[in-house]
This record gives C-alpha cells, structure tokens and sequence, in this order.
C-alpha cells in the first residue's frame, strides 16, 4: 500500500494544498525527499500565485490529484547541497520554476529544451521519477535537482523575482526564439496581465518598440506612463485598428479567453509573427489566407528551458526587470485566488513564505 | 472614353477569354502594349491551367473583371527585346508566372519578394501601371517587364516546366524559407494535386525524407511508386496517424478544402511547422494549446519572388523535376476547365498554344 504524503518521504514538510474541486486552500503536513547527490535544498521564502494555478487546485483542466500542494513561481535560501552539485552554494538564493524533470534523453532535452520534453515533470500535480507526486511551493522547503534550480543574482529582490520564473520566461523566451525581441523590432503586447505586464518590460529593455493591445481604453494611462510602453492600440476601436495595420514585426498575445485572431494577423507587417502564449481552452478561428497573404506566421510557446529560464533571470537582474507584486500573508491565499478570478490584481499576488507560512501550523 | 481591349494597344494579340461568370471560354481579340525599354515580348508556346484559373473566370472570389484571358503559368520564345533588357535574347525560351509588376519600392520588393508587395499586379485580372487590365497566357504572345521573367534553361522540357512557374514556386519558397527542405528532414505533403505532387518532387530532390498525406488511400500506389515519395500515411486512419505523431519536422498543406489542423499539428515535432498553401475559404479551428505545446509554428506562403522563382526553376532543370501533365488543344480549355473542378486530372492541364491556338482563330 502506498504511504501517505505525510509519511512517503523522511523530511517533513509543511505548506497549504487543496483537497478537492472546490479549490480551498488549507494546511498540510506532507513530506519530501532526502537530499540527493544532484538536489538542492533551499527554504521557501516566496512564491508567486500563478493563474494556472487556479485551474489546477479547481480541477479545471480535468487532470488534477488531490490533495495538491500548489506553487512554480518559488524563490528561497539554500539550506543543504547534495555531494555532486556545483552550481549554487549554501546561503545562495534560488529559484524553481514550472518543472523538476524530463527524461534529459531526447532532442528536446539535448537543447536545453527540456519544457517541450514529452516526459516533462511539472512542478506540482505530477509524478516524480520515484513516483511519488510532485508538490509546489506554497510550502516551507523545497529539494531539487540542480538541474532545475536557478541562481538569483545577489542584490536581486527576491518578491518581485518569483512571478518571472513563469511569466517571464513565459514571454522572454519567444521574444528571443522567434527573432522579436531586437532593438528597432515594433511588439505588440496583447492583454495587460500576470504575463503581459512583463512582456512589457522585457521587449523594452530588448530594445524593442512596445505597443500595448487591449480591449479596455482604460488601461492606456497604465501601460505607457506605468508600464513604460510606447504606446496603447485599443483592439475594439475600427479607426485605431485600421490606422495601425501592417506595422508589427511580432505580437505576443497573452489573453487565455477566446478572441479574434484575424484583426491580430492584420497589424503584422509581412513575415510578421503572432505568438500566442495564453492557451483558450476552445479553438480560435484562423483564416488561413490572412496567414497567406504576408507568408506570416502564428506559433505557440510554453515557458522555456532551464538555460533560458537563468539568462532570463539574470537578464532581469541587469535590466532592473521586477513583476509589479502584491505581497500577501499565506493566510489570506483563498482570498487572493477568489480576487484573482475576477482579474482584481496588479499584476501578481505573491505569498510572503518566509515571514508569514509557520504563523498558521495548526 | 476608355478604349476597347482591342484598341487600347498597338500589337494585336488573340486569345480566349471569359466573358461572364458562367466562366465559357472563346476566342477573344484584345492588344498588348509595345515592346517597352525593359521589355521582353515572346511567342508563347504553352500555359497550365491553375486551379486559380477557375475561381477567377467564375468569380468566385468576387474581384473578376471581364472580359479576361487566364493563366499564370506561361512560357514561350523570346521574339522581342527594349533596348535595356539584359537577361535575355532573341530566341530564349522564358516563363511567366503569377506576377507582371509591383512597387519596387517597398521593404519586400527591396527584398526580391514581389509577391508580398501590397501593390503587386498579377498576370491577370489586374491593373497595371497604365491604367490597362493585365491578361494572362491564354493568348498567342506577351510582354513582360524583364524583371518578371524568367529564364528557361536550355534543354528543360517547356510543356512540364509551364506548371513550376506558379505551382513550383508556391512549394519550393515554404520549402526554403521555413527551413524545411534540407537533407535529413521529414517533411509531410498533405494533399496529391497540382500543388502536392511537385510538391513531393521538390521535397525529395532537397533532400528530406517524404510522406504523402491524404485522405484516399487509392492514391497509395501512385504517391510511393509513381511520385517517389518515401510512405503514405492515410489522415482518416486513426491508427497510422497515432503511429506518426511527432515524427515530422515540417508539413506542406496543400488542400483548399476545409479540413482539420489538428491532427497536422499532433504530427509535427517539437519546434515543427505547418505550412498552409492553399486556402480555405472558411476560417480553419485551431487550437492554441496544440500550437503550444511543442512551440509549433503555421505559417502561410504564398508563390515566391522573382529571384527565388529563377532559382526554383534552375533547381527543376538541375534535378529534372517536371510537372505531371495532360497537354491539350486550345478547343479542349472548356472541358479541361470542368474535369479540373471534379479533380479529374493527372495533376496539370497544359494548353499547347503553339500548335492549336491559331487554329482556332475565327
């Protein structure tokens, strides 16, 4: 018979999972490994609140494993080294993103690919090679292979680092793959949120010229005085639309609600690029002679590898590039989920691990 | 008041021309202009009949001006030269395809790829810089800005290289640009027409490794014995299409048809691309999670420039790559026009104006 979370493992560990589809959010007293050869031990001082982490403690997705420690945009202290690891040291901040493993066999992971592995470990709501389930960071410590931990630049402040871990790499590794992210290069940014925001502030610092695209005239003041963006492209308004057609190299199109492509593929230059980042869960509609007519392209990307996720981040460091956060205690954590469904938050929450997780141990 | 096509130029040419959306065909007497400066005038000796063709004398995309003489897959002899013309003589057997003009001064046109120019002027059925409808190779001659035509090496067959000059070109650009055509790699050929078959012949003599993908599995036999591809994976066969996802690196998607993208995409490796030739005249549902995943790439191209329409053409006479065709007189156009909407043709028709346009003269 299989253990129990709490008895799998001999390190106890203690960190607040949901236990069905309603999504709340309660402690738990679960366990982890013993440090391996390859891992990395590190104290959890912050984690990002995800909107996928939403779907998942809802079982939105169909694919979730109660009960569920939830959290991939964590950030700590390191506490305890395996005997083979060289790449941190104790007392190093680290950080663990979407992933823990992949099968480091195939071609994917031979280039630094290791987010398109089809044997990908997730972070949390996954099995392990041991085959016990993976849990997140929204606990008190953490053990990784080195593989997939990543260094955070001294003087880097750590809260604002969390969310990049997914959301940046999520919008810096196709500005960089698809050729975007290039001084001179016009970006459009479609949807002002959790990734959107950053895609701002990476594609400036990239040197790019950044339009914001939204529904919502309201968030034009936000975007160019705020965020930095040059400026503001209201997609409902024909005029503006019209007036802006064929001027993008690339769009990063962040939005997970089911919207219009073809105005979109309409605002690329020829050989444009459309990259959609944020997944609808029902089929967008392409008019493939829009695709045609400018030999343009529409692709996806999904987070990014290991090596990229730490060029990111130090990228980030240099450039000064920090999520714009609201800091919560992990009690308030429900209550952050129910705010967050309704798109009430600039632009990140992030849990305070460190100063506020023990406070709440039954 | 505008001139008759008779009229409005000095040289008197013949041909056979649409009058109405009925889409009949027969004998028309227009004129074409001088020999200019950078002028090539030639005898035309055969055109293919693009599925294009039928769309556009039944005016099916709602832009058909009548009366209009069809075709874009032309070639012929050298009769006339401008005293500029540098590329070719009196004599040379030359090609033109689907495009007599553009811009010149825009980024694509400064990059040889006219057919992106926002203001190309097609072969036909358009206007051109004097104001005079563009008309096609139906017809005994043509003149052409020599930056539009291209040269037929010596020796290459012209009744099988007509159908390269627009269905060639449409295969080999993708082929080339998205990287695709390269030894080694695996490239799928979705649809066995005009466009597929050379499709697959261009394909092989890269390089890649072929597979003809369709929805007939009568189509087997001819696909690996007659065309050469390397397998056949029939997209109904749940299957066989099971057995290949993720094995291809690129996919050239040939069908006009609406059809659905994604099993395509489930084929395609991480990092692939589906490349969409022909059109649908719906908008196809695609599914950004399947983009995603993989970080996959659709993209669409559409003919190819000038310059890589010379390469292409250069690489088919290197590589002896010919067009399947059925040669056929003048008087047959209207019948050819009808098995070709039934799909009743292996693959290309090509008119012999040399030897039967005359004949029919009234």
């Amino acid at each position: 018979m299989a253990k129990s979370p709490e008895q799998e493992h001999p390190v106890k560990t203690y960190g607040w999972a949901a236990r069905d589809t309603s999504g709340h959010l309660s402690p738990f007293n679960f366990s982890r490994r013993a440090t391996g050869e390859e891992d990395v031990r590190f104290k959890i001082l912050y984690c990002g609140i995800c909107h996928s982490d939403l779907h998942s403690i809802k079982n939105e997705w169909g694919i979730s494993i109660y009960p569920m420690v939830p959290g991939h945009e964590i950030v700590g202290e390191v506490t305890e080294l395996g005997s083979k690891v060289k790449k941190v040291k104790v007392g190093d901040k680290v950080g663990v993103g979407c992933m823990v493993g992949a099968c480091h066999n195939c071609e994917s992971c031979e280039n630094d690919l290791e987010n398109y592995c089809p044997k990908v470990i997730l972070t949390y709501n996954a099995t392990y090679y041991d085959g016990t389930m993976t849990h997140g960071g929204y606990s008190d410590s953490m053990v990784a292979n080195e593989r997939y931990v990543v260094r955070i630049p001294d003087g880097m402040p750590l809260d604002t680092a969390a969310p990049l871990l997914c959301a940046g790499i999520t919008v810096y590794s196709p500005l960089k793959y698809f050729g975007l992210g290039e001084p001179g290069k016009h970006i459009g940014i479609v949807g002002l949120g959790g990734l959107g925001h950053v895609a701002v502030k990476f594609a400036k610092a990239l040197g790019c010229k950044v339009t914001v695209i939204s529904t919502s005239p309201s968030k034009k003041a936000e975007a160019l005085e705020h965020l930095g963006a040059d400026s503001f492209l209201v997609s409902r308004d024909q005029e503006e639309l019209q007036a802006a057609m064929g001027t993008f190299d690339g769009i990063i199109d962040t939005v997970s609600a089911v919207h219009p492509i073809m105005p979109l593929l309409g605002l690329l230059k020829s050989h444009g690029k459309l990259i959609m980042v944020g997944a609808p869960n029902k089929p967008l509609e392409l008019p493939a002679f829009s695709l045609i007519v400018g030999r343009k392209t529409m692709a996806g990307s999904g987070i990014g590898g290991m090596k990229e996720t730490q060029e990111m981040i130090d990228f980030a460091a240099k450039h000064n590039i920090e999520a714009d956060i609201e800091v919560i205690s992990v009690d308030y954590v429900n209550k952050a989920v129910e705010r967050l469904e309704k798109g009430d938050v600039r632009y990140r929450f992030v849990i305070d691990i460190g100063n506020t997780l023990a406070a709440t141990k039954p």
